[in-house]
């Protein structure tokens, strides 16, 4: 049985108050807290181990490298991946997300080449792209998701043209909280030699992900909001992609030799990380995937789905909250507007005296909201430690807003 | 007067054994160790403060974005740097290079212009470089120090042809210890309207660093470095070249609006900012630089240039330690081999039997290693806690080495 209130006890933050009510923290779309755990290995690597990573011999430095090169096979067990060395360190998404562009994708599409993106991205999984057709003249072909938020697989493969080199598409979006099928697209993508990177930043958030079942070719998540540090992340790389990649950024460890006229590149993954990495945030992100495991994928999606249910029956019930995206098998992530006056933004500061933290704005997902055909919505998203009580509180306090506002 | 005994305390690393022996760490020009204040601060963000920045309007976001902007103008009063804008953060002084080989000279720099370097360079500021001239076929030009370690600023500029574009140079060697007289670069430079990067990694650590009276175009910062946490730093750009730059990474924060054909960017700096940074590294970083100003940088400089001068006097007197650059003003950086058949990585595993950290190795500085005719050296590098008596402790375990290797 998933035993909320003890895991709400492993989160210090939780504890405290906001505008003198308690923390209800339903912005973990955008950020997620941190268990004790992490925060502790975090303190006691600076007080107790810490030194730089694959530079000396001594004993510091041995043990920070130990346990720094340990995450790899710590994340390449959480995504199901067979060889650690397929795992690149990264500082979150973004960053990996980019060290695709520009070590894969921008060495190779030429002007013309077509990138399938559907319009459910994130802007990390858009910006990117967009350089390269800024830059390169590669073209990006937009695939729609219905009005509920759903995006069918076969519409993305159907996108695909004699032209398409890569399809970039998101597991879950971060604003509707949708499932997209990434295996289908992927199986469909391989047997026409498309590559398929999948943003996995909410999505290993919520669910079991089993990126060898996928069979994608790249798999980015984030640390910040899996529970661990900020600036920490990996992305999952096919070792085929790897082998070619060029660099992305030089310096330090990436190198085999250097010389004043040449220069060689050490074997991936090291190749792709360049000089003194996020030694401690990774340490720490390790952790936090080592929590996670600890509860159990399979119960904190099973958690979820009951906090989306409860949440989803409660807000249709109210009649005047516009909930975009609905889809049966979402996330537990709600993007919303209210009939009437009340803007996103007021609303937010509403809750905000009420101890309630959910965001407002657009949600780097302007393609999507403007397919939606809505300006800034507020965002309840939930995680694996909140509760039933902290929907009540959201409603309650919704009710109001509409009172306020109406 | 300088209280090492004092500062000593505020590091809780610096209390523990190594092999049974006190720690004696000598290994600051890899990483530093932290502050309790710095570990405190971290503690405390995650614990009671933390949330995404610049993405919410709730209490815990506003908290963390006013603690997130704030390190901008700590940054810039350490670097004597009048507009906060004109500081990025970064990662790292690694990614702040790239930045300016992907988002400056990239997109301007065409085949046969030049890129002045000097030998001292660390490989974070090389390999960017060399991407262009594998890419691009821009010509890369190489300044030599003498056999003392001295860079002559006039030798660099002489080096400038009708073609050089920009002078990559470092502030002070991390083999060496060198300081170069980059004011004098950058006044040369600017007269021929070439641009100046400085690698401030190791400079800004050891001396006080005022960035208008040097006159670069760029100055980056590594915040490990810094007795800051992984993976934070900052890099100084002069706002005419942060108007000429194209983005580096692409994602959220850093544009103004996305649609699907078009992407319009945010302003300097926030457009050199893509995704969720380290919000709670750079946070740290800030309070590393004010403990640092807290002690006096001139105060820290002065404690460093006696260790300086007694490690110098004892290591000459033993009569065979051959140190590699020896300049009067060096820093506190003494990269040596001993006469007779030990090897650097046998030298630093008898230290490390006596609980001294040194590095041993080629210091990701394989051009100048090179020119200085040597293979890998052992490197002990003094720190703003560092003693007299590890002098000794150095010293005694040197002479140990040497009976045992000679």
């Amino acid at each position: 049985m998933y035993d909320v209130d003890a895991v709400r006890r492993d989160f210090p933050i939780l504890s405290r108050q906001v505008n003198g009510k308690p923390l209800v923290y339903l912005d973990n779309g955008a950020s997620a807290q941190k268990p004790k755990a992490v925060i502790d290995a975090i303190t006691e690597a600076y007080s107790n181990e810490y030194a730089n990573v694959h530079r000396g011999l001594h004993f510091l430095s041995n043990a920070a490298t130990d346990r720094y090169e340990a995450v790899r096979g710590v994340v390449a067990k959480f995504l199901n991946v067979r060889d650690p060395s397929s795992i690149v360190h990264t500082t979150g998404s973004t960053q990996g997300i980019n060290m695709i562009s520009y070590g894969w994708a921008a060495p190779r599409l030429e002007a013309g080449d077509e990138i399938v993106l559907s319009v459910l991205e994130h802007h990390a999984n858009i910006v990117p792209w967009h350089f390269l057709r800024e830059r390169s003249g590669v073209v990006l072909r937009w695939v729609e998701c219905d009005a509920d938020g759903h995006l069918d697989p076969q519409a993305v493969l159907d996108a695909i043209g004699p032209r398409t080199k890569l399809i970039a598409v998101t597991h879950m979006s971060n604003v509707t909280g949708s499932v997209v099928d990434v295996a289908a697209i992927c199986a469909g993508a391989r047997e026409q030699g498309v590559r398929v990177l999948v943003d996995g930043s909410q999505a290993a958030v919520h669910m079991p992900v089993d990126v060898e079942a996928i069979g994608c070719d790249f798999y980015a998540i984030t640390g910040h909001k899996l529970y661990g540090p900020s600036g920490s992340g990996a992305i999952y790389i096919r070792p085929e992609r790897l082998a070619e990649m060029q660099p992305f950024m030089g310096g330090g460890d990436m190198i085999d030799t250097v010389t004043r006229d040449t220069v060689t590149y050490a074997k991936p993954p090291m190749r792709f990380e360049a000089g003194t990495p996020g030694i401690v945030p990774q340490i720490g992100f390790a952790v936090a995937l080592n929590y996670m495991s600890s509860l159990g994928m399979e119960n904190i999606a099973a958690h979820e789905r009951r906090l989306r249910d409860v949440a989803r029956a409660k807000l249709d019930a109210l009649g005047w909250v516009r909930v975009q995206g609905n889809t049966p098998d979402k996330g537990a992530i709600f993007s919303f507007t209210l009939d009437g006056a009340a803007h996103a933004h007021d609303i937010s500061t509403v809750l905000d005296q009420r101890g309630i933290a959910v965001r407002a704005g657009t949600h780097c997902a302007l393609p999507l909201l403007s397919h939606l055909g809505v300006g800034a919505t507020c965002r309840a998203s939930f995680g694996l430690y909140n509760t039933e009580a902290e929907i009540d509180a959201l409603v309650s306090a919704l009710e109001l807003c509409h009172e306020l506002f109406a």
